[in-house]
């Protein structure tokens, strides 16, 4: 899923998304239910129609930019109070605030609402936050009244195993459509990150959809994906662009480089892009160089269309037999 | 013609433009000049490979942006000296220069080396202007290497009508491809302005280019056109663009204007834009709230089909009479 934190992908409009191939895009509960406000959304008929979205959208439920915002939000059993980080108005999320802000954007995926702990924490905090997950996952789904409309549960603990083990067993408990593993890209080292998908991926039932929330690099995907992972988020392929970071088959290059300055060709050599077809790397650097948001618009659909072609390409090794060469190709991404 | 001043059009790629039906655009010989550097570009086989833009392209001489930079510019009989306003670099313009470029960029339409004055400034100083203007516009034309680039040549004389008379008599005279009336749009009110462009323009051959460099406003344009205007550049449908003002029948638009907020349709009511017709005016007006550059990017495209449609229609209007309609229904525009 590209982000499109504030109801776009940054740079993109839903065109290009349709014409890079994607289905499902992801967008923010608690960006969106402050700017522009979840009444005007649902006065528009909802997020497709307001960002004329024809797919799929899953919406995050808001928790994980709540509890980032640390000395302004306050936790309790019945739910976060926080300021909003735009005028500091004071808010109040439950998980019966965020299904129904949810349900007024109108998504077809809603996450529930948990708590998230910051990384590094000690195990308690990181039981606390599972435990209070645990007991908000009921509150989520009750409140849904669109029953079109998906929730799915996350599965927190940390680094911990024996965590992980009891949360995705009371999780998966619950009637939920598809299951997150929560918590991770949060500031872990990757050495941390592998062994809790490894260890919690396979606790998700297979005929529901598994997703990793905010992962990743192209080889915390494969790896996930070989664990039995389906979905994932990230903010890395349009971020990265942004900052003329490009992915490419021979790993992440820098647009700004003086090697680009000359190439006329394509930054990933051997491969296909949309955007990188009709632009060369050494035009695409000059638009950095002279500050033309251009520049970021290119490398943004350069990303994307790299992570489609990634996803498109492990659903096709899956089917195929095929995964040993894939991962072979990927290798240096 | 739609002004890609660094070898882009802001915010928009190529394969924009050429869905918004433009063929010609500008580009500038002074930025690409300094940024990325005229011999770059040629070894890349000019201005369109390394743009990627199929269409013809003009380039302006330089001279404009030289002499704007007043305390930084010395100007000669032979040229004018100057430095960068990137790094400070020392730098000289020629007419042979100029042309030269130009030349490396493989235009389709240079501009001759001029010297604008600004606006106001006495009539010695629009003399001495048109005086240079006039000794460098042979050599202009005999610095050309490719016969296929065009080189148009550019009237001078400020706001003095016998000095436009006397400068559009001598720039006639020379074996120009086309004609431009220069020193207009320099910040200069409209009412001086409009007498300028009636006094100059039928002074020009009429079976050759017109073009009036800078202008400018819908008001502008029609003024122009009737009295013999075929060609026009600005910067204002991009510029106005990025600072949400957008063109429609009714008059230029806020968009951050409260009245869009809830707004489920286009900004241009009763007429369709590529542009708007898939964004509503709330949702472009969010995005700009939001300082996302998507707005800025739909906002650049609306006026950008705004000025092709105002074209298109006007030639419609010439070949079919109805010129009165046309200005009636620009009216407010």
């Amino acid at each position: 899923m590209p982000v499109g934190t504030q109801g776009t992908v940054k740079t993109v409009g839903s065109e290009d998304l349709e014409s890079l191939g994607y289905s499902l895009i992801l967008s923010n509960t608690y960006h969106l239910s402050l700017r522009p406000g979840a009444d005007l959304i649902e006065s528009f008929g909802g997020l497709h129609k307001f960002m004329s979205w024809n797919g799929p959208i899953l919406t995050d439920s808001g928790g994980y930019q709540v509890m980032s915002l640390s000395h302004m939000r306050k936790i309790t059993e019945y739910g976060v109070a926080f300021k909003s980080h735009l005028d500091g108005s004071e808010h109040f999320m439950t998980p019966e605030r965020s299904i129904q802000i949810q349900g007024q954007l109108g998504v077809d995926i809603s996450m529930a609402l948990d708590v998230c702990p910051p990384y590094p924490c000690t195990r308690d905090e990181a039981a606390d936050a599972m435990r209070l997950t645990h007991l908000w996952a009921p509150r989520n789904l009750s409140a849904r009244r669109d029953q079109n409309q998906s929730i799915f549960g996350i599965v927190q603990g940390g680094v911990h195993e024996d965590l992980r083990t009891e949360s995705a067993e009371f999780i998966t408990s619950q009637p939920f459509d598809g299951f997150a593993i929560g918590g991770v890209s949060v500031g872990e080292p990757t050495e941390m990150q592998y062994p809790v998908v490894k260890h919690t991926a396979p606790l998700l039932p297979a005929d529901k959809p598994r997703y990793l929330m905010g992962v990743g690099h192209p080889q915390d995907i494969l790896h996930a994906v070989a664990y039995g992972i389906d979905m994932f988020d990230c903010v890395l392929p349009t971020r990265m662009a942004r900052h003329h970071a490009l992915y490419t088959l021979q790993g992440r290059v820098n647009a700004m480089g003086k090697k680009w300055a000359e190439h006329d060709g394509p930054f990933d050599d051997g491969s296909v892009f949309p955007a990188s077809q009709r632009y060369s790397a050494a035009y695409v650097r000059h638009l950095f160089k002279a500050g033309e948001t251009l520049g970021g618009r290119i490398a943004t659909l350069h990303n994307l269309a790299f992570f489609a072609r990634l996803m498109s390409e492990i659903r096709d090794a899956i089917a195929g037999g095929t995964w040993p060469a894939l991962v072979e190709r990927y290798k240096n991404a």
